[in-house]
């Protein structure tokens, strides 16, 4: 149910220009500058989403509120390589994460599946995402914070080959170098009949993670690519987009079973 | 959390032979029957997911808790073509369908759709799922009462030219042959800021209902059309399937601004 | 120039309803039968492609000349895997097969490549194909024979791991299971400036291959696959098929460099 | 057969750091500059392909023969959209464009289309290559003329609104932007049993095409895009190139049958 902006709310800001594909996170509040102007998001207090707000110069933004692909798209502070919404979404459903489901992942990296399975579990559910390198723990902490979801995530700084603490979730998901170094750590905080998530970037690691999954109790693997491609939005000369994103990442699903 | 299985639960049944490409969804309780004989599904009552079940003939299954994308691709009974998990998790992230979302859709189609918006707006959301031939109505009813949400979900057997009942939908989600004839409709169910969503399958439904667009306050269009490839997960030989689905819809997002 | 079909010559067969996917490539003068009755093919003396041939059951088929795609897709006996028309032509236009080039490849196969290059390089080009198995040998010569290309190939059984005979190769084309087992004597066979094609199915061979390429005096290397996605062609409901080949093989292309 | 270079012959000059995917076609004995100094083309006479030039710095570049691909990506002067070699290739293999083969097309565009045709046609075939302004014919004829194959082509300059001269093509080639106007124009040209091949961007073009075909005596209508990915060519960690290319156009093929 929709309400009006209020101080502090996060806002999506987007071009009325369709041409302009630019888009940016922002707080209600706060002044935002751009090379139209600078926009006082404190005019939006008690506004409707899809209001405009106007700069200086008198040029117009609109504002939404974010939806989980925004976050990751436009508001996630990236240090490293940022998982896709076209892949996340597809983990979700899946792999079965939904509310009230309990994820434990590694690594935070930069938080974009963090923020992603965090939506997805909802108040009852939990993530618990692992991090080896605190600078990045705390970006993935400070970006699950902005979106308001701190209290749905739980962040360890420690490296997983000693473990995890979990022993009943239902996915694990993997975002690691090396993912096949980790199995037995997986497999142990994955519940029986649970799912376990792979992504690599490179058909090596794909070789190296099903070599290292056929020696553990996991069944039913997929291995996948996503491929999104946009077309320009006219109705009279309809066509893709001249250019495309080829590769993000390849996925690995499995399901644990009872040894 | 995971929990043994129960009387009248589902399952997914998984061949123990990886070659083996069918799956199927069945109640705890049931004798289900395949080629490879009878399998007495009351044995799975007290066990964990992820245990096996044998039949009278000693070949085995192994029994999971369906997710999302199995229920979708294993068990809804179908008498119209179904959306894909593919398409459905990118709406989920792109949309942002969340826990407590309220979303309203049409048609019902077999509540394929249903299902998976039901899974995601968890207990605090809600689905209005409007469908104009009562057979189908009653179709995706039975199935979302399969997968246990039926809570979550309000059926009506209506043709949308009528009008929809809802007013601050956070998505509204437009699976008909001819989107372009309900854009008012649809708006006047959107929420400010809200999200419409568009599936159609053909290249001139996609001009057509972005002509319809172009008269009302939507802004942020995004077409486009998701693939999905899966390769045989043998890590000596890896390669991609022989065959893919090439084709499932086109997909049409746009936000709702204020008049 | 078009010419009137003579006795002997090959035509292509293509079913009148457009919803019939099959074609054949048959000779004129032949009896041809298929479920709609039994063809006459000497009625076709004299008269121009395009024409129909009429069954004793008063079904049509019509008949044109075959293109080299047509030859490949419908009339290569296969006992091997079938290179696609998609990733010759490309192979053509990228390596440079023009008429007057010399073509060297390995292993003959059905001889689908062995047609693509015979019917690319002309009368002043060549082409020598070699193949360890005799039999499928006589298959390739025997599907070239067919198409009247035969004195434009030059057919060897032999081990390639005793090398190949020619030492001024434009383009040298290996088909094979291991190429990088082969590199030292493809690279004899190839001119310096010459470009070696590598056709491999799987991840696992492009890796080795590029290691094995590595050790050689070879640059510009280029790996990449070809995707052909067919539409329905309906004005009215235009959209892709709903299945595709997802997959036939990787490319690798290289060329020479003097030492 | 490879010879050495001489004086006046076309190079495709590579960057032997294989990171720079920078390529450029010149003529040996010219001086030729980039930001790596001015590499002195004479001294490449005598040279076989493959052979390296160096800079007035020190830097080298690689020299080969231009294959097809190259002439169309490295060295047509562009002032239109250029049809690629994946497009190309297929166009060669599918229609049947073969030595000695008659091919009339329209648009000349810059030249790209006219020269992948002119390279297969041979001595023995030709092209006719039509177009409504000047200068694009005039930029056609200098492409086609710097890769030597002018006796191969006859550029008209026309409207083809008036007609083509030929009768007997077999194959004729639409790239303009109105195809459906041509139909007609184009099967008078085309001989009984030919391939019409047409390449438009858009949807709503195929959809209009096509609809123009549907009057026409054209059978075995296939439409149809190509994909081309590329990959990271490292052993140790292959994987598809970051982007690619998400569209060129679409291509309708049809055979002229006899009315």
């Amino acid at each position: 149910m929709p309400k009006p902006f209020e101080l502090g709310d996060w806002v999506l800001l987007v071009p009325t220009d369709p041409e302009k594909q630019q888009r940016w996170i922002a707080k209600v509040g706060e002044k935002f500058s751009t090379a139209e102007g600078v926009f006082d998001l404190g005019s939006l207090v008690g506004k409707m989403p899809g209001a405009t707000v106007e700069s200086h110069l008198g040029q117009k933004l609109f504002a939404f509120r974010p939806t989980p692909a925004d976050w990751v798209l436009h508001a996630v502070k990236r240090q490293t390589q940022v998982t896709y919404p076209k892949e996340m979404g597809y983990i979700l459903v899946r792999a079965g994460v939904v509310p009230g489901s309990i994820v434990v992942e590694s690594g935070s990296g930069s938080g974009a599946s963090t923020l992603m399975f965090a939506f997805a579990v909802g108040d009852e559910g939990h993530v618990f995402s692992y991090e080896r390198r605190p600078e990045f723990s705390e970006l993935a902490q400070l970006n699950v914070e902005r979106a308001g979801l701190s209290h749905r995530v739980t962040f360890k700084v420690r490296d997983i080959a000693d473990g995890f603490d979990e022993r009943e979730a239902d996915v694990v998901f993997l975002d690691v170098r090396e993912p096949w170094l980790y199995m037995r750590q997986a497999m142990e905080a994955l519940s029986d009949g649970g799912t376990l998530v792979v992504l690599v970037p490179t058909t090596n690691q794909v070789s190296e993670t099903l070599r290292a999954m056929q020696t553990q109790p996991l069944v039913d693997i997929e291995v996948c690519e996503l491929l999104l491609r946009h077309y320009k939005p006219n109705p009279e000369r309809l066509r893709p987009e001249d250019r495309m994103v080829a590769h993000t990442a390849f996925l690995i699903f499995a399901r644990k079973i009872a040894r």
